[in-house]
């Protein structure tokens, strides 16, 4: 990090006292890291007495209502102007969908990120491909303008707890226990926000995926693993992800695969990798996308149909890996 | 930690290098900071030249067969004789098993242990309560011989890993964050320990599990959960851990149970709590016992029979608990 990261936090924090008021936005889909990097900007910005609205395209997830200040989240910013805007954990501007049209109205557009795929998109970018989170980013910030109280370490541990998969995930690095070794000196309690994220079902979501587990699909050669779906149960948390973390427990796959019928002729297909296999690259064949571990794309076709053409692509795509290495 | 721990350490570390040869051992049913504090100890007492041999009542479950140096646990030490034992995360001596029979004709006894219960039955006792685990502990005795190496670093870090359950459960401090980030300098990839310990699975095993979760009971306030189980898979790694993880994800249930049946009229029951619910106290109203937040059983009595008994006495448990709060 060192030397250009406090030369671009020397210039944000010259641009925080210059100005009085601030949009912050992140990216659509929420998630912990979008939300506590938010908050967390939003309470450090409030020390210093300025104006600062959140807007974001999505409403918060009931599972982040536990951070402090989430009532403070707003989806319109009416006809109000901003001297300058946050963009947080966004590699494009596209990414904060609706806000996108609220930001390009800013004099001046701050963009903080840790994807490597950043466009560069404002005045400033400040860009850490190798921080594991935009949380991690901002706690040197906090430290650059000496702000730091329990609020703010509990937005900051939730981004960084959640985008790391509690630093467990490859992005986690030495750096990241630092961060976090400082934060944990404010109290905060990972058991409890663990709870708070992950621990919301109800008996039928529990049971639901329960069957579904049960009936598990396996390629001849174990390689990949599979579950049909025919009637998704739409939540407000994510059955996917419980559903994938429970098929992560098993030795062989390599690859993961969640076929959901969302329509009439309509399949939802995620992919997840335990390995090498890029599954985004799988998911692009398809009309979809993601990252290497984790992608996803919607099919035109039958739950059986989309099954056959998916799972026989994904054959070949391992075999032919396999044979590359 | 400081004054007291910097003393205990400088005296064993005067104990070290004093004497030649060392028995190092832990508890029975063995895991991640028995294993990985072990296997630190041999590798840094090595670094001094030193005689060392690990025995344990145990032999090592499959899951860390990727610890280094684990080929070298031996579970029998013959008729050897060594100046000095270490006997590492056992709240008492018993708590070795038959390797206690070895240690009592050792000259001198070093209790490294992090239990609040830890019964003092060293020559020396270096306790810790306030440690996350004994690896944590050994990491500071490296620290003081001035030893840290690859190997070293990756079973100190799983040990830490795996006692915090990823630094999640209420033992991990910002002391904890520390020593992770430090070894994390070594070349740690948490994401493939995670995978090692905890993709194990068997496709029959994970539909088994899925069976039964998709058959989860439920107490009319929905305040406890649990699961029946009439024939249980015994496998070397832990699948109540695993049906356990899945009920976590409920929102509601304070208390959660596994019955197991293991005989014609035996039957195993596991508890854990999700919250204040102090469930030691219920498994030793049935003659059972462990911690506040897991423990367990086993019942004279069919499945149906046990049933009845334990969920009238954790419904009645937790109805006192509520009144008293």
């Amino acid at each position: 990090m060192k030397k250009i990261r406090n030369n671009k936090i020397e210039k944000i924090i010259e641009i925080i006292k210059k100005n009085n008021s601030f949009l912050i936005t992140a990216h659509m889909n929420l998630e912990g890291d979008a939300l506590g990097s938010e908050l967390a900007l939003y309470f450090i910005l409030k020390r210093f007495k300025k104006k600062v609205i959140i807007c974001n395209h999505d409403s918060t997830p009931e599972a982040y209502n536990f951070l402090p200040g989430h009532r403070f989240i707003k989806n319109e910013v009416g006809g109000k102007k901003f001297d300058v805007a946050f963009v947080l954990d966004c590699s494009d501007l596209s990414r904060s969908g609706s806000v996108e049209a609220k930001i390009a109205k800013q004099a001046f557009v701050v963009n903080i990120d840790h994807h490597i795929s950043n466009t560069r998109f404002g005045d400033i970018n400040w860009l850490e491909p190798k921080a594991s989170s935009v949380c991690e980013m901002i706690y040197h910030l906090a430290r650059g303008l000496k702000v730091m109280d329990k609020k703010i370490a509990l937005c900051l541990y939730t981004g960084i707890f959640t985008d790391t998969g509690n630093f467990i995930y490859t992005n986690t690095t030495s750096d990241t226990h630092k961060v976090a070794a400082s934060l944990m000196g404010y109290d905060i309690c990972p058991h409890e926000i663990y709870r708070k994220i992950h621990s919301l079902c109800l008996p039928e979501d529990i049971k639901f995926i329960g069957r579904h587990i049960s009936q598990l699909k396996f390629s001849s050669d174990r390689k990949i693993c599979w579950v049909m779906i025919s009637r998704w149960q739409e939540r407000k948390y994510d059955l996917t992800e419980i559903t994938f973390s429970i098929m992560r427990r098993l030795k062989d796959p390599l690859v993961f695969i969640i076929f959901k019928k969302v329509g009439k002729e309509r399949t939802r297909v995620n992919f997840r990798s335990h390995s090498k296999i890029d599954v985004n690259k799988i998911a692009k064949f398809f009309g979809g996308g993601g990252h290497q571990r984790a992608s996803g794309t919607t099919i035109a076709g039958s739950l059986k149909d989309s099954e056959k053409r998916v799972i026989s692509f994904v054959s070949d795509f391992i075999n032919a890996a396999k044979k590359r290495n």
